[in-house]
């Protein structure tokens, strides 16, 4: 059985601020929760429709039609779980970092935190204008890699200035990627979906590359900000 | 003004069984309709709020709320409009293809017909199972590439059987593509998101390809489609 002030505490996590206040975010489906009960995360709270067989002060069992009532997705998958957001851990300037500058699709934070998993990339450091990491959205699509990616969110600029590596920046107008040196260590800087990356961030790189466009070249659009970080990436670990 | 069998024939337009038997599909937004009027595509009509310019018999002034009625779109964008489906050209088989074994959502085909444009992939060959191309979701995420790449469904084990070329698949357990050696000319074959691809097909491949993890090798988990489509283009095009 919910009561009236479980619902609302889950309901308002949706919602930045209210994730912030009560330091907790909501993960969707039985998978992923499986997943995430077994990393380092700290649960708060599971709702669940069948049993888990964990701790019974941590798993509460509701109905389908309350589990409708908490859920953010239009076909709820048996459980919701409540789990508090870690603190991010220091950032390891030894290996390559990932940074994003201000991108705003959930979808494609979840796609570059997958990828930065895949790829061995333990920090993600992110503008302070990023969509944020625990937004359900972003949750959904990173299918449990956020356990294993620390996540920072901090002033980019300022961050970079400190920074003594090479700074990446993935721009339309730079250095073929094929043939440019790259460092094992270093921050390679992706930018917004509309905008790419901005002036202030410009004015800190110190290495401009580009993935040469091998189609029509009458053809303006640009790669995707998720898939160009899949190649980024990939060239970054290949060599 | 819009006629009762106008909104009946464009709503009809979401589904593919009468895109099929009209032979047409419908594009929204002003920047994409506006790449696909000075493409090859031959144009319908238009559904416009704001006139474009164009002949008069192709183009029908619209009111917003005409608009909101015909629109797939939560937040229609100042026109609509319907093309005719073109026919497939022959597949050239001189140059590199991607073949896609039951690709379902959307979004994904959308990223990887993106990508094809980008990397210069001609001819993206689908399985009868994979998503329409011209589904309104796919149309959406090609942000106009559409045009530029040459889409064919066919019986996609007997297309393979029939062509000569070396046939590359993607899987888990294949070969470490960095260390592969590609060739210009081929087909790569991306699978199902849940699946992979499938034993018949699997059983006409020459070469399993591989992206290596770089990450905890604990996590199970596997690349997304699209992104892995992004690295091995990526692979093939830099050599």
């Amino acid at each position: 059985m919910l009561s009236k002030s479980q619902i609302k505490l889950i309901t308002s996590l949706k919602q930045k601020k209210y994730r912030l206040q009560h330091g907790l975010f909501v993960v969707e489906g039985v998978k992923t929760i499986k997943e995430l009960l077994h990393s380092s995360l700290i649960l708060h709270k599971l709702y669940t429709t069948e049993t888990f067989n964990i701790d019974a002060k941590d798993e509460i069992l509701i109905s389908e039609p309350d589990l409708n009532r908490i859920s953010f997705l239009k076909s709820p998958n048996k459980a919701l779980a409540v789990f508090n957001i870690p603190e991010a851990k220091k950032i390891d300037e030894s290996n390559l970092i990932l940074a994003l500058d201000d991108v705003r699709d959930p979808g494609n934070l979840g796609t570059i935190i997958r990828l930065c998993d895949w790829f061995g990339i333990k920090d993600l450091v992110c503008s302070k204008e990023t969509v944020d990491c625990f937004n359900p959205k972003v949750i959904q699509a990173t299918m449990g890699s956020i356990t294993r990616v620390n996540i920072t969110y901090i002033e980019l600029s300022s961050f970079l200035k400190e920074n003594h590596c090479t700074k990446y920046g993935a721009f339309m107008d730079g250095e073929n990627v094929y043939q440019s040196s790259l460092l094992e260590k270093g921050v390679l800087i992706m930018g917004n979906e509309a905008n790419g990356i901005s002036q202030e961030i410009e004015s800190i790189i110190n290495e401009r590359v580009s993935i040469p466009r091998f189609g029509n070249i009458r053809a303006t659009e640009s790669l995707n900000v998720a898939t160009a970080t899949a190649v980024l990436l990939s060239e970054f670990k290949r060599r």
